[in-house]
């Protein structure tokens, strides 16, 4: 852990300050909102004008949370007193709206990846809290700021997700003390549940199977490797985040320990990669310009998808090789 | 909740015994046969003989456990001290054993089935609780008994697999609160999730795409239903226990409200149904002389899979109309 404010200073920073805006990383997932509401939630109900500055319209699959406080208008609050950038490990991760971070009077980071760098005037980063979301639910406590029924359902979103619902190595003990205290909050567990997870689109489940189809065993069925291009989504009526398991349901394969799923994007390819047991894909992605943990990391390459194939292929059958 | 002996009460009677045999119910789950290895291994641990009975093999996607103290050989204790059924709502889940059971000097019965009914000589059976093994858990720590790691894993087992990973709508703060006891008690979580849910075959992953190929979508939507023959699973090479999660996909897409699968077992029809949110499964499976719980339900139907298609089709389309 990195830090050189306690959550409870930067919390009363926060309530110190009049306008707060928040920053959560680039394809916002659901620990980025779900912090990010929070925070914003618990700030507004003490009065201030707090704002989730996003440069994307919310992922469809996390529309369901409120977001009004969401906003893309870059001129929502002219010269905020603080702004927090919310689970993102470096500046990159929120570079169209980091100028507008910038320009707050005060610059605050809060994050959970044990890559992140020290940036801002005041940070708190730990690696070892499964989620951000856990970071905020200890500084709304720490600060005493209430944990309404919807502040909690926000947190429950950021862990459940950050987790893979619970099953993820980066799950602890603290991880469910904090659950059975949302559920004790008063968040509405079967609601949370079936839009996170109960809600699949049919075409989503056709999109699976054929990139199911294209698997690729590899080194021994220690590895698995498919990917989606924009004509199969097309074909299929999905969209890019129909595919958002894909690379889960890659590694659960009895006997694979790397998986790697490559998505086209804007004529780039982005790979995201999974490790099991003892793999580390972090290594993986670095080599690349990308990152994460060591059980989930990902990077992008400018290259066609045949060209991407190869490399990750070859990336995936030499990891034993070292 | 029914009981005529408290948890404290029924522990201390088992260390008062000398010989105590387990009974899961039939086609054993990972509450019941967490339960149980969680008890007998507690009980073995404080140098009592104590045995699980079983008719059948442990299913293979359990077979990590630790089975040595599962046993097919009705004569393994001659004349038990105490017999105990775990997580059986009723004898008929334990019918070809249930001789064995009654020649038991106390019959004791530990349930979270809301339907079970009070049958042995002392009974604990709480519908509030998410799984059993809760139960078995909290029966521990009431007799003082240690949890040793494997116990706690045991546990872990029965409380994740009948919560669908703390999804189910039986999860509370209590579930929470005791995993987070586990996690303390050092539990191996990655060896437990890495078998209880990444290791899928890849017959499984063939197995459900075909499955998904036959779904119906029913009611506008609202239900959906798929079923798998003999036939299915011997071109596929897979086992019927590859089919486990289907019925889950089928209530997780979008829009479903109610999932039925139908699965051909031993010239009988097996049916296995979901509600997502409202809806109630059991009032169905009741109808036909099976059980559950509200979300989550089944029945035996002693019908071709034509006649047993029509039928649940025309159950769940007049579901609205009631």
């Amino acid at each position: 852990m990195i830090n050189n404010a306690s959550l409870g200073e930067i919390g009363r920073m926060m309530l110190e300050a009049d306008t707060i805006l928040l920053f959560p990383h680039v394809s916002p997932d659901g620990d980025a909102l779900g912090s990010c509401a929070a925070l914003c939630r618990a700030l507004r109900g003490e009065g201030r004008t707090a704002w989730i500055l996003l440069d994307e319209p919310v992922p469809e699959y996390l529309s369901f949370m409120d977001t009004e406080y969401c906003t893309e208008d870059m001129d929502v609050v002219n010269s905020p007193d603080i702004c927090v950038c919310v689970d993102c490990s470096e500046e990159s991760r929120f570079a169209d709206r980091a100028g507008k971070f910038n320009a707050g009077k005060t610059k605050i980071c809060l994050d959970h990846h044990a890559t992140s760098g020290s940036f801002g005037d005041y940070y708190y980063i730990d690696g070892e809290e499964a989620a951000t979301a856990q970071i905020i639910f200890k500084l709304l406590k720490e600060t005493g700021l209430p944990v309404s029924p919807d502040v909690a359902e926000s947190i429950y979103v950021g862990i459940s997700t950050d987790t893979g619902s619970f099953q993820h190595s980066n799950t602890t003990a603290d991880t469910h003390r904090i659950t059975a205290e949302l559920f004790e909050l008063g968040i509405d567990h079967t609601k949370l549940v079936v839009n996170l997870y109960q809600s699949s689109s049919y075409s989503r489940l056709k999109m699976e199977s054929e990139i199911m189809g294209k698997m690729e065993l590899l080194s021994d069925g220690r590895a698995a490797m498919s990917y989606v291009t924009q004509e199969m989504l097309d074909e299929n009526e999905a969209l890019l985040e129909d595919c958002e398991g894909v690379v889960d349901i890659l590694r659960n394969i009895r006997g694979v320990e790397l998986a790697a799923f490559l998505k086209e994007k804007n004529g780039e390819i982005k790979v995201s990669m999974r490790a099991k047991s003892y793999g580390n894909v972090d290594s993986i992605a670095v080599k690349y310009g990308g990152g994460g943990h060591v059980k989930a990391a990902g990077c992008t390459l400018s290259m066609s998808m045949d060209e991407a194939r190869d490399l990750m292929r070859r990336e995936l059958c030499e990891y034993w090789e070292k």
